[in-house]
């Protein structure tokens, strides 16, 4: 039975806030800590993790360096994956700077956009390449992650094509929803559909 | 009994394919219709909006209109919500910049940061503020919302005060946790949390 996505997607949530107790130096913690942290219940945690297997005992609490080490293994990021950016205007290139990559397992390789003022320019330690030829280049870099910051209107387009080149997963900024296969994740990062979600609980 | 969580972040997707819908010139839609431009089962459409309604007629599909409508009602953007920005680095200003947030129930109405070289600079339509006057000039305007673009190790310092300014509900950009009062809702957007929710799934 698979997980539910909920819960997948509380791991993240988890894994972050382990990294940042290990940076301040602690070693072990609990399902109450770590609830505080992350205002959700300490059973909502225990029950999550469970679903995965035994990660601590009973009264002695977690080993955050075991428990960091094993959900890096559940989410796949104890490897490092290349992302391709397509669209580099002022979010692609936020995204681009952006502090939280590292150690997460993400880093990005390629950059592309189809501007010819932007392709050739230097971004950081890349530079930007024409998205012309994303496929080509996508499938010889092996990358089957994209991160999507182009245009609403250019979005399924571009997304055709990187279907086309192997990617896997997409992480879409556009504001607007993309097609893919079956065997394509998707997930949109847009500020409005997390404010409507908020704005839903107040009066 | 609430509406599972998992649900109410669906309806932001389905109003914002809806909206796509209309300005495509479209009137009808079925759920079958919007599960294909979502990657989302027709049933499980029919199944949240059976949570909120009774929203179309068997055979007749919905009326674009009016489940916009509604969904704009439940979701209470139906309303405008003033949203203030905090910290105006690459980040904070993309977001500001954000094509996105034109008639989906929020605009920005006010733009922090505690760096001496932003404020008083120009973004668009607005003129950064000194963070330091958040509390008060927050609560005067009346804004329930917030946005938050600092660095981790500001954030929840930033955090204490927008909820002491009467803020309701915070979108966090910044790569870390923030602790609140139960009453105040958050939503994370941090592209690595999003990625390896996609990453868990591939092989």
């Amino acid at each position: 039975m698979p997980v539910p996505d909920i819960v997948v997607g509380r791991l993240p949530l988890y894994l972050r806030a382990l990294s940042q107790m290990l940076e301040e130096g602690k070693t072990i913690t609990s399902s109450q800590e770590l609830g505080e942290r992350l205002g959700i219940s300490s059973a909502q945690i225990r029950k999550d993790l469970s679903q995965f297997g035994e990660f601590g005992k009973q009264g002695t609490g977690y080993s955050i360096t075991y428990l960091t080490e094993q959900l890096r293994l559940i989410l796949k990021v104890d490897r490092l994956w290349d992302v391709a950016l397509v669209g580099v205007g002022d979010l692609g290139r936020a995204v681009a700077n952006y502090a939280g990559f590292q150690h997460r397992g993400f880093r990005i390789a390629a950059m592309y956009d189809n501007d010819p003022a932007k392709i050739g320019k230097q971004v950081g330690p890349f530079v930007i390449e024409d998205s012309a030829g994303l496929v080509v280049q996508v499938r010889r870099k092996g990358i089957h992650v994209a991160m999507l910051a182009v245009p609403a209107a250019a979005a399924q387009e571009v997304t055709d094509r990187l279907v086309e080149a192997g990617i896997h997963a997409i992480l879409c900024y556009a504001p607007t929803s993309i097609a893919v296969p079956d065997r394509v994740k998707v997930q949109y990062i847009d500020p409005v559909l997390h404010l409507q979600r908020m704005t839903y609980h107040l009066t």
